[in-house]
């Protein structure tokens, strides 16, 4: 076995489509390693290897197997997430139940070819950050022993870090999908909240609670949110956010980074070093670092741990506190029982305090696509998570905490590799809606990092390249006031637009400066090869928007189609040539920022 | 005084512009018929009559005056809003404080040219619909002396109905700003929540808490909300939700009534009848009458008087409980106390529920585009509730608690004057949103009931034309092959485009036939005068078809400004010229279709 052998989502799918692998030979190749690993705290249950190995021989029978999405990928399942012919125990046995139906994120998977292998360990009830409060053993770290494995995903990240199955599910409330993903050196994607339905879930904070991915890759991980997004009417918190396509790196991508002073590494030089450098790679793609304010969302951290929120958790195991009190791990226990003492008048208060914080966070990002942080400041040995538990987890959430609370979305990427072996990685944060976003930058910078993925050194693939264009959006060619950082350019953006490309017009067009308040420029075409090429950048809107945006278009200006110099015509900014008489043609600058910059 | 002077917003507003009256007049206008009416229990505090006349005569100085949307309108305002000037007692004298800003609803309606003369009397912290849980005493229902007057804004709504002003501001957390609206026989205008900032509200619960607007007619309480829409920084609720333009009564209206048997009057028989009168009415308007489910409805109102939101009209009064509780009104002391013992708990369960509940409505007005139901299921007196203060209040609530909580914004119009004297309503309700879909219904039906308005048989205004065109929608003009019958003209209606007007451009326009398949004309904007004025289709879309239809159109075609004969700009056709050099000028037919039709 080695690095040439399939290893992500996309090469194993690949394979079998082409029948250079079959999907019994990767179910089999997969228990292998399982034993090999040889970590029984990874799973709590595992399939038989026969049963998974028939259904994998049945869907490579299927007439349409090669055009599933995820055709014979396995697929580990934490064990709070329900899954037929497990039973779901949420690392706890006294709380174990025999569910009767697929979670509708599992029944999805199934539905696109996926075959389910096991149900992985996690921080009981999935309180925790760190994959040691589980009675079921703690998961080896995949990249080095002595570390926690994080959590609470803990058996998700490990099992996907190993190369024991190239995709897993996790959950996140409040960090677990990204912590142990950067604890093991994969991609952990956590989706805006109601995409993935959680029906089928245990809860933790169902206010709060998503189901997340673990893969290689961000297109792996990007692929399989696909498969499971949509509405539910299982779920009541589910909502219909489906996941964009994946877009070109945008050339004006404005990442936050935090005010001087306001990170926090607890001491760790390596992981402030290894944000530093994370910053660098970022800006050496072209993105722009904005500084915003932190603050607000610590509060909003804080309002998580200290408010009412775990009053949800107790709502969860309640009657098993009534009950059977020592069934639950101790520390859990003790956590949850608050849940028990808090009013709803608190509650209330609670959620005033974060309408306002979500405000805050709403302005923040009027002027920023995403925010770049540390997945977690630092990394923990298991001996040092055991002797402070809960300090501990509570700083590994520094940048978790706040996410979900905020409704918003989160891509953990690996950063970097440290000079002791223990890896580093970056959280993209971004409000819900914009995953495709996050997965269309994250997937640069990881490919940018060449880092090996996961545990095994498997070389990261190529990255794919993308289908032009894309969804209902529709490209504009803007060659004036609404250039990035132009006078209306804010117009784009207050419709949601995204710059997708900068070029040029094939040389058929004159551009002329209007008399106009603010200063446009007037495009028209003129005879073939008669005119110049003009700058201009491609947006990309909604339809609706782009229908709100043309409508709001005055005269002299139009829309048309505009032929760039590759020969592709876009829709575009014309002129009508009545107004031309008193404009000065300043086609000789071959676009409006050099001419704006040469006569301001 | 009669009916022929103006009554209405609209008319004073008229009247004023037109100097046939001035502000000034109509405040003492205001000031008279308070002192007539001789009611000391509807205004807490009431304005020295000189000032009011003070600022009518500097409003009447400014330049800008006539351009006022509420130009010297007097408005009564609810005693738990802020408005300078006046303490704010929310009808508890020990908790009143002055504020030191207007809050933002009052704030933009003086910005408007509104002249605020007085506070009014409600239920103590706007908990109730009765009227009758004040210190300062029980405001006269308008129209017959023994009925409660409604609450919580019973001051407010009995101000309107009495006529002393056009206008005034309730609150609505439960039924408080529509409940009165028909004990007065008037118009209750309860937008979605966070159209209005609460800024300056004295909060009953504040997740739920609209402030409404009282008026007699439907045009009126629009023109009222369309000034205070808007968002607002000061109110972390705030949405942006501007109020669409109203619109012609739709053809194809689907109006949801309650199942068979799902109705409560309480033995009001002419209630009942009043309701089913009011359907047949709906029916003859041409609205379809499609059943639901009201029972999920009656479980999401149960929600809200069992449920954990009593616990945030606790947080209000908490410190006064505290220290001078024989200070609260001893029904409103008691249900507030009771928010007290409530748990973190309890209120996330409620949470849940109501997310589901949620759904099930959102899936009722899949289908649905307003519930028409009674405003309250029947009328008591004021002895009569008195006597049985907290389960009368509670019945009155029927049709009206369940519709914040569900985030379902509300109109209640005036149905019918019951031959005992006692006025009847319905309410309208859907989804967040549809605020304007509401009004463009309610005022048709409320024309069609021919009802005076108010107490003082003031007749209903003949109802004011519309603009054309309205909500998302963006007209488009079309001069060739999009025209009715022509070779295109499936484009358009596969977008569901709707014919709404043939016009003509302004006579600065050249047609060109162009050398398409199919055929097309190109149309090309020449010095003004110096064209002909083209005959033209305007039809209109929905932003996103608008879009889509924009993005279709090839080259040499563009969207630009058309101007009309009458001067309007709407979006349209025009050409690039570069490929006018063959077409042959067509200018002289005057439009595409005499062309075709004279030369094919």
């Amino acid at each position: 076995m080695g690095a040439e052998q399939p290893e992500t989502i996309a090469a194993i799918v690949a394979a079998h489509r082409a029948g250079t692998m079959t999907p019994a030979e990767t179910i089999a190749r997969t228990y292998q390693r399982i034993r090999d690993y040889n970590d029984p705290a990874v799973f709590i249950s595992l399939r038989e290897e026969k049963d998974a190995i028939a259904e994998a021989d049945r869907l490579a029978a299927r007439a349409d197997a090669t055009s599933l999405a995820l055709y014979g990928v396995p697929v580990a399942v934490k064990d709070n997430i329900d899954a037929l012919g497990f039973p779901t125990t949420a690392a706890c046995p006294a709380f174990s139940y025999t569910p009767t139906h697929d979670s509708t994120a599992v029944e999805r998977l199934r539905a696109a070819g996926a075959i389910i292998v096991g149900k992985t360990n996690l921080d009981q009830f999935a309180t925790g950050l760190v994959g040691v409060r589980s009675p079921y053993g703690i998961p080896r770290n995949a990249i080095r022993e002595d570390l926690i494995p994080g959590g609470s995903s803990s058996g998700s990240a490990t099992a996907v870090g190993a190369g024991l199955v190239p995709l897993s599910l996790g959950t996140d409330t409040a960090g677990s999908g990204r912590v142990p993903a950067m604890l093991n050196n994969i991609v952990g994607l956590k989706p805006s909240l109601g995409m993935i339905s959680t029906a089928g879930l245990v809860p933790a904070c169902r206010t709060l609670d998503c189901i997340s991915v673990f893969a290689l890759t961000v297109d792996d991980a990007a692929l399989a949110l696909s498969v499971m997004a949509g509405p539910d009417q299982a779920d009541p918190f589910s909502r219909d956010r489906p996941l964009g396509p994946l877009t070109q790196f945008p050339a004006n991508l404005r990442l936050g980074v935090p005010r001087n002073g306001q990170l926090i590494f607890f001491g760790d030089k390596k992981a402030e070093a290894g944000y530093a450098d994370a910053l660098k790679r970022w800006t050496a793609l072209g993105a722009d670092l904005v500084e915003f304010d932190l603050e607000p969302f610590y509060e909003t951290a804080r309002l998580l741990y200290e408010g009412p929120w775990v009053a949800e958790r107790y709502l969860v195991i309640k009657n098993l506190l009534a009950s059977a009190p020592d069934a639950i791990h101790s520390v859990t226990r003790e956590i949850t029982a608050a849940g028990a003492r808090l009013t709803a008048a608190e509650t209330f208060s609670a959620l005033y305090r974060l309408q306002g914080l979500r405000k805050i966070a709403e302005r923040t990002f009027a002027n920023i696509d995403a925010l770049v942080l540390p997945t977690a400041p630092t990394a923990y040995t298991t001996a040092q998570v055991l002797a402070n538990p809960v300090e501990l987890n509570s700083r590994l959430g520094t940048y978790t905490n706040f996410v979900n609370l905020l409704d918003l979305c989160g891509l953990a990427v690996p950063a970097s590799m440290r000079s002791d072996g223990v890896p580093f990685g970056i959280t993209l944060l971004a409000p819900a809606g914009r995953d495709a976003l996050l997965a269309s930058i994250g997937r640069v910078f990881h490919a940018a990092t060449k880092l090996s993925v996961g545990a095994k050194g498997v070389a990261q693939p190529a990255l794919a390249a993308l289908p032009a264009g894309g969804g209902d959006d529709i490209p504009i060619a803007v060659v004036g006031a609404h250039l990035s950082g132009m006078a209306l350019n804010g117009e784009l953006k207050a419709l949601d637009a995204k710059l997708i490309e900068t070029s040029k017009t094939a040389p058929d067009y004159k551009l002329y400066a209007l008399k106009t308040t603010p200063p446009k420029p007037g495009m028209l075409r003129v005879e073939a090869g008669k005119g110049a090429a003009i700058e201009l950048e491609i947006w990309s809107l909604s339809a609706a928007a782009f229908g709100k945006f043309v409508s709001a278009i005055p005269a002299p200006m139009a829309i048309g189609t505009v032929r760039l110099a590759d020969g592709r015509g876009v829709k575009g900014f014309l002129v009508e040539p009545e107004v031309l008489g008193e404009a000065r043609d300043i086609t000789e600058y071959g676009g409006w920022r050099k001419f704006m910059a040469e006569t301001a």
